[in-house]
Order: structure tokens, then sequence, then C-alpha cells
């Protein structure tokens, strides 16, 4: 454990923990591992904020009930360009990995093909839904609406989610791009693990309910976060809603359950996913050369004074993970406190392995 | 004539007058009624810099034989989907036009359909294409690239365009939201209007060539505009350069040639068309009515301080257009003395009519 209370766990025994312990309320082995993954890769591309310091509320949720352990879903509506799924409130990153793989094969025939999904949960970052289209040579898109957490441009009161977007785009021997972002400042993610850790927030990021801005990350959860660029965040925070939700017929917004506090009903999340087949548009060799082409030439063009390196999207979540791969996944002591206590709540012993930096 | 140099003159006969000087250059009628309407249309939006104040730029383009005058196309690829077309240099307003009604025809089978569109021409406002698909009931969607006028998140010279895109989405009682962005804070022409003026521009919209914040104006056109929200606004961009640029197979950024600069090469321009048929998903009056529902309950969420209404994106917009209507497009001087030169060069008589608000 370094001075900061950080210890680095080795990711491969945290994604067999997590496979474990979710087992313990009878997830298949397959849906649990898209569960554990999706968190672990989170944490490995660096996004702690979405990464296994969510099991504990997936675990409570899957306890009481409140979202079927068991994937199921129905296609309700296909043309060749278009999917409406209800996805009868199965785990979020089940149900965007499964209509991922639908989308990609149907993609082969029809070029670009878009999907709605109702009744969903939390699925975790946007972009481990995206990049799937990659090994595939597509492009992927992946976006989900959220409760609310945001205020409309010009008011104080939540409306919005903070309804993240991810595009994934293959390159050839340069790495993908990998667009993923929240339309707040911030994800909640942040703020929620800044209030977990007793950190403050920078200012900008969040107002409370008085609508005044806030470094408290506490007063912030009860308040509002604040959609990057004001009206250009608010317009595509509400797109997405538009899409992952009233699209697809389930709610937006302030209809949308809680993943913190209701533990009555069901979230029903929507999201919206797409991917576009580039071999249906140009060779997809020309376009991957192309890419790489654009991302040298961004790499090489002049830096500002204080910038060192300019990097493409995606581009530092790729450095990251290389090195957390080999150096771990740092964890927070409140986090493996709770991670500790979910193995002894289903008997599960704590089995990740901490790698020693030093 | 206010005592401000500006002329409020009547829409309807502004866009027979700018039909009658672009059929001077044998842009037949239909195709001269698009362009007119796309330019016409920015002014009655209250987008006034992509207005009639083209049409001096526009007319030199095809006046010097770089721009085709008649539409032609070629569908090159296409699956149920998907389409890539080659615009062989047409007129962008026409171009795209056209582009979304096929993508709408097809839409109504396929569900989603989405088109790249390489070698085409500066298009004026996104939105103008992307409305087009609301009288259908579907949502439309439309992005370009541009020539570079913005520095890569760390850089401090010009590699991306300001690249827009827009989406509409049919609502029901209410209006439909249109949304329509730059990537950039800002759009360069009021950096160029600051300098003009000798005027100070706020921090944030521009950086010199060090890659430092100016607030000089002159120091901010030698250097680079910012895109919005940092990182974010460069993702976006970078994503529609892809998208309009690489997917389509035409050329990206730097590749691209500038409207007003480069007189010798058509500009390659390449734009990204998308199409999404409500009716594939939900039933079209209930999608519309929980978009007019979603509408109604931004509108009455609690106010900040400062703050009198709560805008739907595209609302401002639809309010200026329906006063402009009735008021008049205000055109300043210098614009009036460009479209005026324009009826000399071409012998066309200048019919617009003024109208008096007083």
């Amino acid at each position: 454990m370094n001075n900061e209370g950080i210890l680095h766990m080795d990711s491969q025994s945290l994604r067999e923990y997590c496979v474990k312990i979710l087992s313990q309320e009878n997830v298949p082995e397959e849906e649990a591992f898209y569960v554990a993954d999706s968190l672990v890769m989170a944490n490995l591309r660096g996004v702690d904020s979405h990464g296994v310091s969510r099991m504990p509320i997936y675990m409570k949720r899957l306890r009481e009930g409140l979202v079927n352990n068991k994937f199921s879903f129905e296609v309700q509506k296909e043309a060749p360009g278009s999917m409406l799924i209800d996805g009868q409130n199965s785990l979020g990153a089940v149900l965007g990995v499964k209509v991922m793989e639908l989308a990609i094969e149907k993609a082969k025939e029809s070029g670009a093909v878009m999907v709605g999904v109702k009744n969903s949960n939390h699925y975790g970052t946007a972009s481990y839904f995206s990049m799937l289209a990659l090994k595939e040579n597509m492009i992927g898109i992946s976006a989900s609406n959220a409760p609310s957490t945001m205020a409309p441009w010009g008011g104080v009161k939540p409306f919005l989610g903070t309804n993240p977007f991810s595009f994934s785009i293959p390159a050839g021997n340069e790495k993908p791009i990998v667009i993923d972002m929240a339309t707040s400042v911030v994800a909640r993610g942040k703020i929620i693990l800044a209030a977990k850790n007793g950190q403050k927030i920078p200012e900008g990021w969040a107002i409370n309910t008085e609508g005044e801005v806030t470094t408290d990350a506490e007063e912030a959860l009860v308040g509002s976060v604040l959609p990057f660029a004001g009206p250009k965040g608010y317009a595509i925070s509400l797109l997405i809603d538009i899409l992952a939700g009233i699209l697809s017929g389930g709610p937006y917004g302030p209809h949308i359950n809680n993943l913190y506090e209701n533990f009555n009903d069901p979230q029903c999340v929507g999201h919206f996913f797409g991917v576009i087949n580039i071999e249906k548009f140009i060779p997809v060799e020309n376009f991957k050369s192309m890419v790489d082409e654009m991302i040298r030439e961004i790499k090489d063009t002049p830096k500002a004074k204080n910038t060192q390196e300019i990097f493409l999207p995606g581009e530092i979540e790729y450095n990251i993970q290389e090195k957390r791969l080999k150096t771990g996944v740092p964890i927070t002591i409140p986090v493996l406190e709770d991670l500790k206590e979910l193995g002894k709540m289903y008997s599960v012993p704590f089995t990740v392995k901490v790698i020693d930096n030093d």
C-alpha cells in the first residue's frame, strides 16, 4: 500500500473475483463475465469512477430483485437498418454486448444499423460497447440516458442525466480512436467517487440545491451537475435522452429511476447503439490508412507551450491500460473494504492479488 | 434604415433576387432555389453569418468554374442502411437537399440510413438539411467537415474545421427540436469582426501562435479558434471529419480547400447525413406526444436567478424566424452593397423590398 491509501490490484484476479460474486446472485457465468469485465476494463482504462466501485450497488439491486439476473430480451421491431429492443430489465452490460453483437451482424449486410433499447439498467462506460465494433472493422456508437442529475440550461433543478455517448473508430497501425464522454462537465461517477473518498471537487463541476457553484462533493450530489459548454452540452444530453429514451419507447430524465436511491422499481434506462460498416463505404484498408495518416499528422502538429504531447481521443486510456495491465488497478481503501464486504456476505474468499510495484 | 446602418429586407423578394443572380451562372431554377432558400433561411433564423452574405463568394466560385453549376452526383455504393455518394463538385446546398430526399425515401423501408458524401462544397447551415426529415416524421442528421481553423487540443496550428452538426427531432404541438452547432467556441467571423473594429475578444475564444489564450483579435486570427469544452469539442470535431471526410473517401481538415482563399481547386468538402424513421421504432404519435411532454416539463422547470425562460434547442431560431418573416431580414450596408454589386455585374435589377418597421 502506498502512502495515499491505494492498493494496486491485479486486474485478472479482480475480474475473476467479481465474476464469482455476481454468480452468487445466479448470474450465468458468461453474463457475469461481461459485467465484471466492463467494470475492470473501466479501471484498466483509468475511468475508476465506472469501475469495480459499482459492484456493491449492482449486487444490491440484483439481491433485491430489481434487475433480472438472467439475460433476456425481445426484438420488438426490426427493419434493415434499425432495431427496437426491449431489454426486459437485464443487466446493462450484458444487454450492451448482446445488442452490439446483433447490430454488428446485421450491419454486415445493411451497412449501418441504429438500435434503440428500452428497459435496461446502468451499463457502465459507453465505450465498452462501441469498441466491440472495432474488431469487425466497423464504427461503433453507444449512448445511454440516465436519471436526472443535470438542470436544463438556465434551470436549477436536475432534469437530464449526464447521458454519455461514445464513438469508436478503427485505425490501422495506430491505436483506434475511442471517444467517450459524459455530457456533463465531468461524469457524475467522479463526484460519487470524490464523495466516497471524502475529497473536494473542482469549481465548475456542479451547483448545489441553491444553484451556487460548490466544491463539496456531497452537496453536489444533491444539487445539479453542469453540462459541458453550457447550451451545447445541454442540447447533446437532450438528444441522447430522446434517442435512447423516447425513441425506444422508454422514459427519459426525471422518469428514470435512480441507481442509488430507488429500491422499489427497475431503473428503466434506455440505450442507443449504432454500427457503421466501413466496407459498405470505402475499402477498409483505405479507411484505416487514412485514419493512421490523420493521427500521425495530428500528433506531429506544433504544440502549445506547456504541452508535451498531443493525444487522440482514447489514446490516454490505451496508455493507462497498457501500464495497469502490469502494475495493477489502483483501488482505494473504501472501495477495497466494499469488495471484501461482498466476499463476506456471499462467502466468496477474497482472492484478488495485490501487485507490489516497489 | 435604422440608426445602426441596417436595412430590413423582405425575405421573399430577397430569395427571388438570389435565385435570379444564381441563374446568371446557369444554375437551373430548382437548384438555384435550394441555394437561395438555404441562405435566406439562415438569415430568417438569425444565423446571419451563414446567410445571403455568402452570395458573392458562391457566385465567384461558380463564375471561375470551381463549382459545377448543374447538379450531378453518383451513388457509388449502396446497402439497405447506407449510401456513399460522389457529389461531383455540385453546389453544397443542392447536394444536401437531394441526398436527404434520397435518404428519407430509403428510410421508409430501412428504418435508418447513414450517408457519406464526398466532393461537395460549402453547404450553409447544417440544420437546413436535417430539418427536411421533419415533414416525414423522421429524425434528420447533418454534419460537414470544413477547412482547418482549429488546432487539435494541445496544439497551436489549425488542423480541424469548425465542423458543424445538426439533429432535427419532430414534436407534436410544440416546435421541433433543432440542434445545430459548430464544434468551436465561436465562429471565426466574430473574431474577424472584432479585429476590424479594434475590439478585444473574450478569453476562451482563441489562442495565439504560442498556444496561449489571447484576448487580442489580431493575434487570434493568426492563431487558432478553440473547440468548445476543450478536448470534448476537439473529439467531436475530429469525429465529424472522419465521418464526413475519411468515411466518404474524401479529404479531411488541412486537405480541404478554403472557400475564400483557394481559387484554383474545388473545395472537396465532405458531408455526413442520416435519417432515422421513427415509425420503425415506435408509433409516431407516441413519439411526438412524449417529445411534447418533455418540452413542456423542461420549460416548466425552476429557473436560475437571471433566466426569464428556458429554451429548447432551435426554439430561439423559430421565434426569430416568426418575427423576421414579418419585419424582414436585417442586412448590413456592406452586405447590401455586395448584393447590389452582383445585380450590376449580372444585369439583374435589384428588386428586394425594404420593410419599414416604424
